[in-house]
């Protein structure tokens, strides 16, 4: 077994170490000669080797296994397993008609071809750009997506194209109107598209964030005085390797170039009882389709995941800066093209946070009364794709509710607007000649449940008035109403969409584990709100390759490696056949009625571009809730020690005896008397 | 003028002193004799005159006037206003069929009463608690809502009964079936609605949350280490009185009886130019109507703020438990019954948070990066409903986006359930023999926008496919969307609910003010998701009374005293005709474009209770946005100073020069080497 950078041996959701990275590389380069390495990763266990192993850790570990993709000279692409602890390679493929992951240093390596090839120039010349200010041009690279001038035997980029007047200047205020097409194998230009109506380059004056624009407009506000936090006493969650415990809570870190971060084994320790909720929760896939319908703009519909990873674009986080308080990071590690290994430190940062009031309750008689404050820990990672940068946070809350939020920042993808052009409504002029395009941010979050066990069923609830009239005698007075369950039984039926009009969630349930009181099975309520529907329409391009995004849930059967829903290898698939979801759906007649399950969530926000928006976006969230619903006795957090409590006897009694006060004394007035403010602050700092 | 808590006059919004409240009592009282008094409360300056006073506050400041109403004995209603500076009562009118809020005083008089009343005592014989128990029966008095049978000349309260079998035990795990009305004018219990299928105490043992519960459980958990939340160099808001400057914003912050926080003249200083935005924004009435049809459960739909008041029910709050961090409070003070003055210490709370990252991009070619975080500021207040508890936060971004927030905690309203009688559905057995009934939170916000002066014309937003299909010229690949704008010009056509399907949003525009860069009016958007639609159906008795709650959102001309949707007058209103909002309404015809408008926004959630909810609720937010968009020039938080920035030019420098690095640098790594984690923890905490 190779040496870990865990103590002994590494645990079998641990991803890949660099030294394993190494070995893989090291064997396939052996039998197959110099490639290209664009994935060298975790072949995750099988599930039932797993879950034996799970269950019975003295036994033999699932064998370390690396998932490699290269491609050969010559644009040949192929795929293969390396059992490591054998040495050897397990199988071996070569894919047609498939292009892998893009990666990082693929995408680095057009704009130097662009700024040197002479139609690029050429067009570059007709855009205003003199040929002596190549070095001022730039490229966000994409894979080309789907363009069925192209197909997808010849490995593609497009580049969209930027003009920066100065190197710090943002260059998506100055987008240029064509689009070269990059053949990765031939590293050269092999085509432009170029718009019938030419929009040249716009000459307005910057509007810059970097602090020497900053310091021109005025400088930075100096009213923001620090705010402190921290845990004298270290903090309340503890690693095992990369598997974390923390109030009840304990589950297992994984990374991967795809998804990021991955949680495995999520269980919660119910009073002793470690009670299994999700085998694997995950963000799967996304896409970003954006709504102009002028060529060759439909090719903008990013899968960001599959076509760039999570992983690979993941930034290294800063202390005090990404991440406040008291932080634990986890690195990545990940091949180079050429073959090493490149290390991402602090690619995922760990933390607490205080969460306000978890709960309270005054008795208006006495004012006897109980607070207790919430504490969340946050898993946290940010990537940046190109222009955008995604703050994927994966919230634990004392409560047993799990809270994935998204964070939106960076900047929006522009194109260029001539002076006094309509948008047409397919996008918004956020600056002078810049065009934003209307966009949406579809996610996929991939939930492999284990409610009390992997065999679970999924229901879509609605909360429905009752039948009955007004004036009925089963509702006589109109106000009757429930929450009507639909078991979702078939992978067929299971494909729903959200309904705001019945405030739709759906229960992850557990059927033969009904509880004590309520009757009803063990679940897990999905409550999600921010769920556009697909915009772009039925059998068009993006509705295609994107089948994970036609609904809001979509429920298979667990199989192994059914992990990214819009297929393993996304570059460039036509969506003829849809990859992915919709070939494991396949005529939705597969039961998933009481069968180890996978839900598919897709939710996101559509984004009308403003100029509040630019040059560079302020944080916008989008968040959903994973919570217990008749899963636990009752509220599982009676045990958090309160702030403040007393009881009704010792109200009555007076003494102050026994009353819980665990104010805690860090906290302080805003203001001295008379200071900051002209009323004088309240003196009184205890209860009535 | 009377003295004031302010240095100086008060402002115009500035609630009524308890000198002032003393004042208008000894008026009143001098006029009219002894009386209870149920409200002596600002009347807000009109809206005319205020905004005259707001252009020039050098000129006469408009009067102060108290609200008054009282009833004499006998049970006679009487409201009027009295001009403090005349030091006369300027209206006095008794009301005919409208009773006044309920005050804590008149909750609490009933329990007493219920104990000692015969047919009380024989119905908790009857439900098998002996006579000489009657000390442990206990009574959460709420007003009667509607009863056809009692109607609303007399002042009536149902009694929802349990029983403490220690005075510490939390009531709401033993509900009696039978619900006493009490006459609050000869302070009796006039008549007992009973069941016909009786449900007798139950006995279960209690599942208590006081500390004695909890040690005989097991205990508190010992693991969660403090965060300490300190702003050593003060905070960042300052205040005059009650108008509070923080991060360009600017506003005032008003207390009633009724709302509670009221916040008046928000406006934000963009580059010099101090912009309005909104004249007043409060939460002004909200209905939780439950979802049982058996009688009586159909009076249960509790209207808050206008049957008992947000302000009046207010907790005081306390340092290190409700709020962490340095905060500063403002008290209430209301009249009593009798006639003086209480005082709420601390009953609003105001601080700042950190609040992650404001906004971060990274460049993938060379790592230049700039990341800045953000902050919020928090107006807070926590109000106790009899059994829940209601957190209102008002959240203030430095982007231009406000955020109400409602976090929603305390305990579930139970009702008796006997051994293995099924719900219906309709509730949900919590625990042995309590049954919680399925409800709604539904909330009204009032929104009287300001967008750069007083017309302003709302629009429902919905995001569309183009309506041509796919393989069409104008829509070839499907990809085309965009949002559709629908003026909502008339107070009819205003009536709009939520769509899901479309992620509709609501724009608040100043039509005459176009983005010179989009050409679009400046709005702010009301962003908002948990907005379920009334369950309780058309006709029916709460969707009578609660008009507000039919749509999600209304519209209406502005009109001083149009301040609460349902009413002046809240408690026994039959909803025939509905009064508040629908009345405004009328026929529906009246122009609500480019007017001085009221948005009235009915948000919240639908409630199927389940086990983790009991014995007390962990907090459950719902919260919703209202968000700049075409206001600004651009990305208003640019001068927010980077906590790192590092340029392209600075990176291929690489001399550091010029780099901005304010790390925080209280922010510490959570482990030293090797403790608390196995992996060695990156000991590398700067940039790659």
């Amino acid at each position: 077994m190779p040496p870990s950078a865990n103590a002994g041996l590494p645990h079998p959701f641990d991803p890949l170490s660099s030294t394993e990275i190494e070995q893989a590389i090291s064997i396939v380069t052996k039998a197959h000669g110099d490639l290209f390495f664009n994935v060298v990763s975790l072949q995750e266990p099988r599930k039932a080797v797993m879950t034996a192993w799970l269950a019975n850790p003295a036994s033999p570990r699932p064998p370390r296994v690396a998932d490699v993709v290269v491609i050969a000279k010559g644009g040949a692409v192929f795929e293969g397993f390396v059992d490591l602890a054998a040495d050897k390679i397990t199988s071996w493929d070569k894919l047609n008609g498939l292009q892998p992951i893009i990666t990082m240093e693929e995408l680095v390596a057009v704009e130097h071809i662009c700024r040197k090839d002479p139609k690029v120039i050429e067009q570059c010349e007709l855009s205003g750009i003199p040929k002596e200010e190549m070095h001022k041009v730039y490229c966000d690279p994409w894979t080309i997506g789907f363009d069925e001038r192209h197909g997808n035997a010849i490995r593609l980029q497009q580049a969209l194209m930027y003009y920066r007047p100065d190197v710090d200047t943002c260059q998506y205020q100055y987008p240029l109107d064509f689009c070269p097409i990059y053949d990765a194998d031939k590293q050269a230009i092999v085509d432009i598209d170029i718009p019938k109506i030419r929009r040249p380059l716009n000459k307005t004056k910057p509007i810059d964030y970097h602090p020497t624009a900053i310091e021109k407009r005025g400088g930075y506000r100096t009213d923001i005085k620090p705010i402190n936090i921290t845990q004298p006493e270290g903090v309340s969650f503890k690693l095992n390797g990369r598997e974390i415990e923390w109030q009840n809570w304990k589950f297992h870190i994984g990374f991967n170039y795809r998804e990021g971060i991955v949680l495995n084994n999520i269980t919660f320790n119910d009073r002793g009882n470690v009670r299994p909720i999700f085998y694997r929760l995950s963000l799967a896939e996304m896409v970003v389709p954006y709504g102009n319908p002028e060529h060759p703009h439909q090719r903008k519909h990013a899968f960001d995941l599959g076509e760039y990873g999570a992983g690979y674009m993941t930034n290294s986080l800063t202390l005090g800066c990404d991440c406040k308080g008291s932080i634990h990071y986890l690195d990545a590690e990940f091949p180079t093209r050429a073959g090493g290994v490149r290390t991402i430190k602090n690619a995922i940062c760990i933390h607490e946070e205080d969460s306000g009031i978890l709960f309270k309750h005054s008795d208006f008689r006495d004012d006897s009364v109980i607070v207790t404050r919430a504490r969340k820990l946050i898993v946290n990672q940010v990537f940046t794709a190109a222009n955008y940068e995604y703050a994927i946070q994966w919230i634990f809350h004392q409560d047993g509710t799990i809270q994935p939020e998204i964070k939106l920042t960076g900047i929006l993808n522009t194109y260029a607007l001539n002076p006094g052009e309509d948008t047409n409504g397919w996008g918004t002029q956020v600056y002078p000649g810049v065009n934003a395009h209307n966009h949406q941010h579809l996610f996929c979050l991939r939930i492999d449940p284990n409610v009390d066990g992997p065999k679970n069923t999924i229901f879509a609830v609605d909360a429905v008035a009752s039948e009955h009239p007004v004036g009925s005698k089963e509702n006589f007075y109109g106000n009757a109403f429930s929450a009507r369950k639909t078991k979702l039984g078939t992978t067929g039926t299971a494909k729903t969409d959200y309904d705001g009009a019945t405030s739709r969630t759906w229960d992850i349930a557990n059927t033969s584990k009904l509880h004590p009181y309520s009757g009803r099975p063990a679940s897990y309520k999905l409550v999600s709100r921010e769920v556009p529907g697909l915009l772009p329409k039925e059998g068009g391009l993006v509705w295609k390759r994107a089948g994970f995004a036609r609904h809001a849930v979509h429920v298979t059967k667990y199989r192994d490696d059914q992990l990214w829903p819009a297929g393993r290898h996304v570059p460039q698939t036509s969506g003829e056949p849809s990859l992915g979801l919709p070939e494991w759906i396949g005529d939705g007649t597969e039961s998933v009625d009481d069968e180890d399950v996978v839900l598919w969530h897709t939710f996101g926000v559509t984004h009308i571009p403003a100029p509040e928006d630019f040059p560079v976006m302020p944080v916008e969230p989008i968040t959903l809730l994973l919570r217990p619903r008749n899963f636990f006795e009752n509220n599982p957090v009676l045990d958090v020690p309160p702030s403040y409590c007393i009881t009704p006897s010792q109200v009555a009694a007076g003494t102050g005896e026994g009353v819980v006060d665990a104010a805690d004394k860090e906290s302080t007035l805003a203001f001295k008397q008379g200071e900051g403010s002209c009323c004088a602050p309240s003196s009184r700092t205890s209860r009535l």
